[in-house]
């Protein structure tokens, strides 16, 4: 059969159901939006800008496994990239379509808008070569090809990739007989997937402590079903890393707490570091989830699983894959351990106190109480995210933040994104004011999706997470003063969201009530102190201060 | 002496006079925004996010001249690159100051937050290299002479830079003579610019219809001055390309007009397609200023000045610099011609009738009557940009567009950046709805700064400039609707500033009244119908579809 090209790909994102094709449109891309108008079952969805755009297909990925996002030449793939980067770096796979000048302007080096006018075309595709797993320009020739190819690539190494689609051929037709895609699952290879199960046993059957330690690839592989099962069948305690928050159950009774290196909790430091056979999948230690690399695991038992190998102290085997290795697992290290019971610390208690004025402490201890099972919380990088990681999330309840790239802005389009694909889940985002701004004009795109949100902005006059760092009374982390309850009435038509501003712990209360009778979303703007902050917060700031800025660098005294 | 490495950067901004350094806080370039701010006549100003503050920083060199960006690694980086192409492609010089992880980190390839954690830290400088004039990765040896290198390169070759500023080295001091920059004018090779003074020379008396063109490379080699001289020395015409807009004075008795290939006026068209001696400076054509490639310039007449060589007919001049062949054009070539008189197009008439609803038409002519002399004016990409080329504007003005790159949402934060540069000139931004939520935050900025901006806000429910080109009632051209006369309330805290709507010229005029006297700015919010447009975008549209989709795309019919 014939197909036209954008059909073609069309095809592709319905195979892997996905519904909204998030973006802007540019002169370089109206075409392809046309053919999604004319396509059933899908349609474009636009943000007000690229980044945001970018931000908003990473949330609907988390939700949904796999995202789209459509953008034109130039000035829209640079406006993303920055967000396209931030899916690369916490491994969230984003189909990025860049509507592109006509092939006939791109061959002859046209000067062209949108770009430096110098007849080069080719920077622009290095910038997503850099940051993407698989950066193609389609000709009619490739197009099945290399569509197919890019789209393999995201699924298998959970990763963004680039599809630049000139402007004059998707609507030209390709010859195809349009098989379903046909993800490429390698099967391993069987003697070193049986060797590396052999070592693995051997290890385990020797180990008194075993222990799992949990990061995100555990998720983005798909794997966290297997493990959880393996936990239960051998009641083998886990730790998770900030960076893994909330994949398995925080709530399990084998759930030890976060291992982040000498930050850690003493008894959660010790089992992870003492462990006898220490099952993983590619951790990843930056300086933040690291106790700036104070890390020390024992490396000769650690069984560390990634995508296609495996590393069983220092042996690797290579051609075997995460899902293959991750069954062995469970089918042969069935031995159950005894393992002494987990000692968890007790939780600080909450002074109840209805006029004390809101503090971090009390707020996120109130939080707590707000949090449900299966709730899909959004952590905005600041603040939240540090109030967040020191919590025990609710059962079945999914952690999304900024945890790599470190993106300020980055929840309230991804937020929109996530309730785009999940309407149905309780979704709830926690940000601060200086993030909000970041990205501010999302907040209109969810009202005008009437997407009935729950929202917690923190409003405390600025970036307190740089206050702790660096400048704590400095202007320079000072912002614009916004007054956010009441940005519905200027940024959406006839927007029913209900909001409150919060000072004390009684109008908390009552907020909170109200968001669990909000028909159509609700907005909290909680009035904190700028020199406040949750605990892992303030002992946060000074380390980055010392890692960053070296002892020649200046320093600064931070309340405890 | 000795300072440290931050103090020796500092210095350099301020010998350019640069007294604020735009951009957006992190946890990477904190230490040096505490340089700033202990250093005197020069302080940090902060964006909401860093692609504003890349549109910011542009808008202050479009005043300045030069202008320097502080953004954080990665996450600052590559959502700044956007604005940071748009100053490549427009010529616009821009310090751009990465602060970046410790160099012990990037030298030992640390996994770090704002970065892929892959211990790749030349993907973000490989970004940089593509899109500005100079990339420098900063170290304590090679600190003064790279930074002069890169300032100089800005100022030689009016692009960005980027100089990468480690975090834990800024304090580091290194032994400097701290002599004063020298910018390197280099002199034309003698005889090479005597002959091809000789050949202009020559070309010049043998001539009975000499023209000149001009584009943006006029302003920004700093050429307008001598070039005028020589205009009014010799009575020869000259006509501008959009790109070019108000360079030179568009009252000037010797204006002739824009020159856009084939969509210019015939007399325009006429006069410089056969002109026999056509005076130029590095003219880029690219589809929207070229009436889509449809120029046919003299090509063995044509005097080609560029930054460091010329070009006479064929003819190639290496080592001539451009303000030196302009100095020689305008002391030897000094014959005035028997120009016959301009004939200008008549303008056309408005329908002064106070109830009548607005349309583009009448709007643009009305306000044609309220720019005056010296004004600044910000035409945003879309229907303002293209009613704005239609019109003459006011002796001394200037106009800033993003003429090359085009993109949506750049004039509102470089408004910003321009007014805090050069808050006494009068200002004026023209934006339309989809462009100004691109960036909108940057609003809240100017209020907080009272700037006393001149805003309109072209209230049309979508992308006017997309409709026209495809989708003329598509959704995906579609926008949130915002109330942006109510934007102050929220946005800022106890703003004066006026705002109006209107919808009728009886509103218009009362607005525009109201702006002459407003003591803290205005915002005047005109609806116009979704599917009006000035005329220039009506043709506009159809042609940039047949452009970029050709003959098999998608086509449909506009109204005239």
């Amino acid at each position: 059969m014939r197909i036209t090209i954008g059909d073609y790909l069309i095809e592709r994102l319905k195979e892997l159901d996905i519904r909204h094709v998030l973006g802007v449109p540019g002169d370089f891309n109206l075409q392809f939006l046309e053919q999604i108008r004319e396509a059933e079952g899908i349609e474009f969805v636009g943000t007000a800008n690229e980044l945001n755009g970018a931000y908003a297909a990473d949330g609907y990925s988390r939700s949904h496994g796999i995202s789209a996002l459509c953008i034109t030449y130039g000035v829209g793939d640079l406006g993303a990239i920055g967000g396209v980067a931030g899916s690369g770096a916490e491994h969230i796979p984003v189909i990025v379509i860049s509507g592109a000048p006509p092939l006939y302007a791109m061959k002859h080096n046209y000067k062209v808008h949108h770009s430096l006018a110098d007849g080069d075309f080719e920077n622009v595709a290095k910038v997503y070569q850099e940051f993407t797993a698989c950066q193609v320009n389609i000709t009619p020739e490739n197009a099945s090809f290399e569509i197919d190819r890019a789209i393999l690539t995201a699924l298998r190494k959970r990763k963004p990739v680039n599809i630049q689609l000139p402007s004059n051929i998707t609507y030209l037709t390709i010859e195809t007989d349009m098989e379903p895609l046909a993800p490429i699952k390698p099967s391993s290879d069987p003697e070193r997937i049986d060797s590396a199960l052999k070592k693995a046993k051997e290890l385990y059957a020797a180990a008194k402590m075993p222990a799992v330690l949990v990061d995100m690839d555990v998720d983005r592989l798909e794997l966290s079903e297997l493990l959880l099962s393996w936990i239960e069948k051998t009641g083998v305690p886990f730790a998770a890393m900030s960076t893994g928050k909330a994949v398995l159950s925080e709530q399990h009774p084998s759930y030890l707490g976060a291992y982040k290196g000498d930050d850690s909790d003493p008894y959660v430091q010790e089992i992870i570091e003492h462990a006898d056979f220490l099952l993983t999948v590619s951790p990843r230690f930056i300086e933040w989830n690291s106790g700036q690399y104070s890390v020390n695991l024992p490396q000769d038992k650690i069984v560390r699983i990634a995508r296609d190998y495996v590393l069983i102290g220092e042996e690797d085997f290579e051609g075997i894959y995460a899902t293959e290795f991750m069954e062995g697992i469970l089918s042969h290290l069935t031995e159950g351990k005894d393992i002494k019971s987990i000692e968890k610390p007790e939780e600080e208690l909450f002074e109840d106190n209805d006029e004390k004025e809101l503090n971090h402490a009390d707020f996120w201890k109130m939080i707590g109480g707000f949090l449900k099972e299966g709730d899909m919380i959004f952590g905005e990088t600041g603040t939240s995210n540090h109030a967040l990681m020191s919590m025990l999330l609710p059962e079945g309840s999914s952690y999304v933040g900024s945890q790599i790239w470190g993106a300020i802005g980055f929840t309230l389009p991804a937020y929109f994104g996530s309730l785009l694909a999940d309407p149905k889940r309780r979704q709830i985002l926690f940000i601060g004011d200086g993030s909000f701004q970041v990205t501010a004009q999302e907040y209109s795109t969810i009202l005008r999706h009437r997407q009935n949100p729950i929202i917690f902005v923190i409003n405390n006059d600025g970036y307190t997470i740089e206050r702790y760092i660096m400048g704590m009374k400095a202007d320079y982390n000072d912002i614009a003063s916004w007054k956010y309850s009441r940005l519905h009435e200027v940024m959406a038509k006839d927007s029913k969201i209900i909001t409150a501003e919060v000072r004390t712990q009684k109008e908390l209360k009552e907020a909170l009530k109200k968001a669990e009778e909000a028909k159509e979303g609700i907005l909290i703007e909680v009035h904190l102190d700028p020199e406040d902050a949750p605990k892992a917060l303030k002992k946060f700031g000074p380390t980055v201060a010392e890692f960053n800025f070296g002892e020649r660098g200046p320093s600064q005294e931070v309340p405890d």
